[in-house]
């Protein structure tokens, strides 16, 4: 550890240029769900590309069927040191609607709020370049001062995260030898709070859903049809309310095979943390737990599967009044998995409950939106415990393991095809209103987070 | 009847020139529902005004707090013949979604199709632009040849039918004693078939509510909150899917007070029609009659109330998927009245369902889109029987009196407002496809439209 007291110098003093390189990331319009914005996906991956050359890093931009990925190689000061996998993604959600943003979501700036809080606004600040710069911006420490790298890094930089990551797998699968690290370290998940940072051993899965009904050839007028034509609206509206039961459980035939009860001791350690569904929901406006019953705020989102409607839209929707009976409304679904839950099992007991709701004259159409189980990591192993010691060094608070409501699918595949497991680590707060308006990111989480990389690296380059 | 026969045959004659000025008029974007075409709507109220001066009408437009009114006056030959007031309107349905018509829903023509049958099309060709202008071609003909129309006319067109006519009733109420005839004359409707013209004698009513439920104050990432924090589209479907019981009944309280049996001799006059689920149905692709069971889609349709909901948006609706939990969803839900059935009561009982079945920490704001009763005209007064005579002289099988399913409020309005009787009659096919992409009128249905009115007028007159 003597040498790092200059590096994490370096990290702090090097924070305004550290800024102004992340706003040039920021301003890119890489929304990957979206084809308008294909090519300013790419550019995300060129400009990552640029920088991490600056570094000495051997970056390239690799092409897929989707959005390209970024891949960089870094030898390390010592071949005794593991070789680490680093993943992040540059693509971000859309934006709309536009006009809830205070400020413009891709010109992003650093504003004070309340509480002596300074954040970096604009879209994906939090979710994900403010959080993969973090890393980033630890090399450029190690390398500014010690001149190298303190172990072997490898980077993977994704930009369809947002949207299903469709080319993830087979290019894991082609590029499994160049990308096998010793583990894995992913930069996508939250803080406990501004004080205390997490590391996420547990990951909900996710199964993606887009359902289409459609009745009559085409849009008829309410009054002549209405009370004898079938109304694909009703038949959805029907669809999405019989998903779950008085109780919040959700129907589905066998959705609850693989969920198992969330051990006593695990229960008893989210309880200490003082969580509350008054202070959880109260910081978005709500208070009353919606979803299973009896079960507190951290077990709904963490340890229990969901099923929620994403966006629907059928029929006039514009200003005034419209008397039609639409030929066709859509749904988007998305369960949240855990533990053992098969996503492919999950998305057949949908289509099937689907189908059986479909009256004999109308037709249903499916699209699938990606697919991946729930990931549960050991809570003792060597790597959790250094990367709990470095954190718990650079915060106020000793780190805490969490669990994740969201969804990490590359953690899965990281597991699965290249035999390695992912160390979760990251700085985002549950106000950054990703995916939301108004996206945020704690210019602390900035900085110390580049500190906590830095720390990190030397605790594992340790061994 | 010994002046009829130059009138009827100038009639024919003059169709081309007549189309020619029905295009002129199609042509204006006269959307009332969509502010931006506000200044279209006022173009075609001044091109109506410009029309009927050319036939000795003394027109204007009159402004509203809305869309304005066209109103029209010429003296009869007889000083002993009825006054009658012809209703028509001039404004359309907007035309999305646009890339489903064949052609420019502003630039009509006449196509041939099938069955050596020929039709024009376009936005408003059925309704109501091509209804209304059988009659201004009828006063035309008379004009031309007898120099005299056969009676006093008064015309009133309106530019709000298709939102809701908001400014109607006080337009009625300021204009009473100008407006005032014997009796109105509508032409917004259907007949039976295509040989068979038909004179409504019932018509629903309409109530129109737009509910907005809202939950959180922003949108939420479906992974962290997905679980705990309510879903503003579960809590609409839930809402939209207990509308109906499993019968198809309506569920709101008290929904069928005034709700009266069709009487047995109108149930056989209907059942001889012919009409079957598999036929009114099989038109638009579907086989299976929807809401309530066990009665005839005639039934259903003209007798018999219903809820349909027209819109429904929420959520993320773009490409692709987004895990969003909304901050709002919002529906359009209409219900269509028959008998006795009070508007204010049945958005009375709507409001208070949906405010039963809304969260505690959530809300919802509702907006009305008008409301009106249902009609029911007697089946044996001397008007529609007149009418009727003069209809099965002009086509190939005699006139039927029928029910309506959609909603002329402006019937009503008459009835209590100005102390008037309505005749209703049209020349639409159930297959014109109003309020839907591809609007067409039969080019039949506007020639023998014309020579049916003339009819019309040449029998009321000889009383």
């Amino acid at each position: 550890m003597t040498n790092l007291l200059p590096v994490l110098d370096h990290a702090a003093a090097n924070v305004p240029a550290a800024l102004e390189r992340l706003f040039d990331l920021l301003r890119i319009k890489s929304i990957s769900t979206d084809p308008a914005y294909k090519a300013d996906v790419r550019r995300g991956a060129e400009w990552l590309v640029s920088e991490l050359r600056t570094l000495g890093f051997d970056a390239t931009v690799r092409d897929t069927s989707g959005h390209p990925m970024v891949v960089a190689h870094h030898e390390g000061a010592s071949t005794d040191a593991p070789h680490v996998l680093f993943y992040g993604h540059y693509d971000v959600q859309p934006v709309d609607p536009l006009e809830l943003w205070e400020n413009d979501p891709f010109e992003p700036a650093v504003r004070d709020i309340s509480g002596g809080r300074r954040i970096i606004t604009g879209r994906g600040t939090s979710d994900d370049k403010g959080q993969l710069m973090t890393f980033v911006e630890a090399c450029r420490a190690y390398k500014e001062t010690a001149g190298a790298l303190p172990c072997k890094v490898t980077i993977l930089f994704e930009g369809e995260e947002e949207s299903g990551s469709p080319s993830l797998k087979p290019f894991l699968e082609a590029n499994a030898a160049e990308l096998k690290a010793d583990y894995a370290l992913v930069c996508d998940t939250n803080m406990w709070d501004a004080e205390t940072p997490a590391i996420a051993a547990g990951l909900r899965g996710l199964v993606g859903e887009e359902v289409v009904v459609k009745a009559a050839d085409r849009d008829l007028h309410s009054g002549y049809f209405g009370g004898a034509a079938a109304n694909p609206i009703h038949v959805l509206a029907d669809i999405l309310a019989g998903l779950h039961d008085r109780d919040g459980r959700v129907t589905l035939k066998g959705f609850y095979d693989g969920v198992e009860e969330t051990p006593a001791d695990i229960k008893a350690t989210w309880d200490k943390l003082g969580q509350t569904a008054e202070k959880f929901l109260g910081e978005i406006g709500l208070s009353v737990p919606s979803g299973e019953k009896n079960r507190s705020v951290l077990e709904l989102t963490w340890a229990r599967p969901t099923a929620e409607v994403n966006g629907i839209i059928g029929g006039y929707t514009g200003d005034g009044f419209k008397t039609v009976i639409a030929a066709e409304a859509t749904a988007k679904v998305s369960f949240r998995l855990v533990g053992k839950q098969d996503p492919g099992k999950i998305r057949d007991a949908f289509r099937a409950y689907v189908r059986a709701k479909v009256p004999a004259d109308c037709s249903v159409t499916f699209h699938a939106h990606g697919g991946s189980p729930a990931i549960q990591l050991p809570y003792d192993s060597p790597l959790l415990n250094k990367a709990k010691d470095a954190l718990s060094q650079e915060w106020p608070k000793p780190a805490v393991m969490i669990g994740m409501g969201g969804s990490i699918p590359i953690v899965g595949d990281f597991q699965k095809m290249l035999g390695m497991e992912s160390l979760l680590v990251g700085f985002g707060l549950s106000d950054d209103r990703i995916h939301s308006p108004n996206e945020k990111y704690e210019l602390r989480s900035f900085e110390k987070g580049i500190r906590s990389w830095v720390r990190i690296l030397a605790a594992l380059a340790a061994r």
